[in-house]
């Protein structure tokens, strides 16, 4: 099955755009009223999870906070496990930690170590792909921890702001439902 | 459908403990575990889908950041919304606010005004039930947008820390999975 025009318009058209946030001409999108619509938020599910069927998929990963709304239910829908990707000191068991560039500053995000193991087929599941920054630390713990990445799926693509070139480079093919200007 | 004790035992025994986490006596009950557990997760959800399925349910709520691990799957198996309570200057709506108390200090959640409206009846689902101060600051947060809301369902019960005795004083029925001591 591959998605149709009418059903990647309807779950774009879910999507609110909010001006002015987090700051002055900055034109955000809100996925939290995609969620808020039960016919749009399943139809964005299913069409992730028959992406990636037969794919040989074996974990899904997501990140902290919204990367859980839709990794966890993709994990579900394809039968396989679900590995959070977290901020550091949100995971009890050893772990592997990835810093990455902000605006001003470097976060970090962390990885249990025995959560992902050699022979792992991954795929990343996020609501939004802006400049890469988080997805780019996520494969890189991904790798450490032994597991293969190649596919990176997304809500949202703010297909001006080049991090699909970024993930690209890391060779990980990027597959998006919506895409949205980012400036 | 009612959960039999060895779909509870199952899922109970997919979920680590963590000693001295996150700090020295602490016993730490790590559901990041059950996540990775595929069949454990899909248990979990089919068991609170079942049991909320013919409640009248119109939304479901879901605390950030674990909130989301099982209040998601829970609204798409329901067919309803989902709506996220989120950290102060996460969501981009107008909110209301709520603080709470935390062993030093406190913290406070925010809902968007619009996500809940009169007529709505909202089913909270959280990963933990310990001392119930978030939970307790999601009700006042559905109840200031309108919303009614009488159940609260959990994965875990810290069953000594009152949580259980606090939600009922509001009003709010609780069921829980499966129970640990919290000390």
């Amino acid at each position: 099955m591959t998605a149709t025009a009418q059903q990647l318009d309807f779950i774009k058209d879910s999507i609110k755009s909010i001006p002015d946030y987090p700051k002055p001409g900055i034109l955000f999108r809100d996925v939290t009223s995609l969620l808020e619509d039960p016919v749009a938020y399943a139809a964005t599910i299913a069409l992730l999870v028959e992406r990636y069927r037969d794919k040989g998929i074996t974990k899904v990963v997501g990140t902290e906070a919204r990367g859980f709304l839709f990794g966890a239910p993709v994990a579900l829908g394809l039968g396989v496990g679900f590995v959070p990707v977290r901020k550091p000191g949100k995971l009890p068991r050893e772990t592997f930690q990835e810093q990455y560039q902000l605006e001003y500053g470097t976060d970090a995000l962390e990885l249990h170590k025995d959560a992902i193991v050699p022979g792992d087929v991954v795929l990343m599941v996020d609501d939004l792909l802006a400049t890469g920054g988080t997805i780019e630390a996520t494969v890189k713990l991904i790798r450490r921890a032994g597991g293969k990445v190649e596919d990176a799926a997304f809500v949202i693509n703010l297909f001006d702001l080049s991090g699909e070139a970024r993930l690209q480079a890391l060779g990980i093919n990027c597959y998006s439902l919506v895409n949205f200007p980012g400036h």
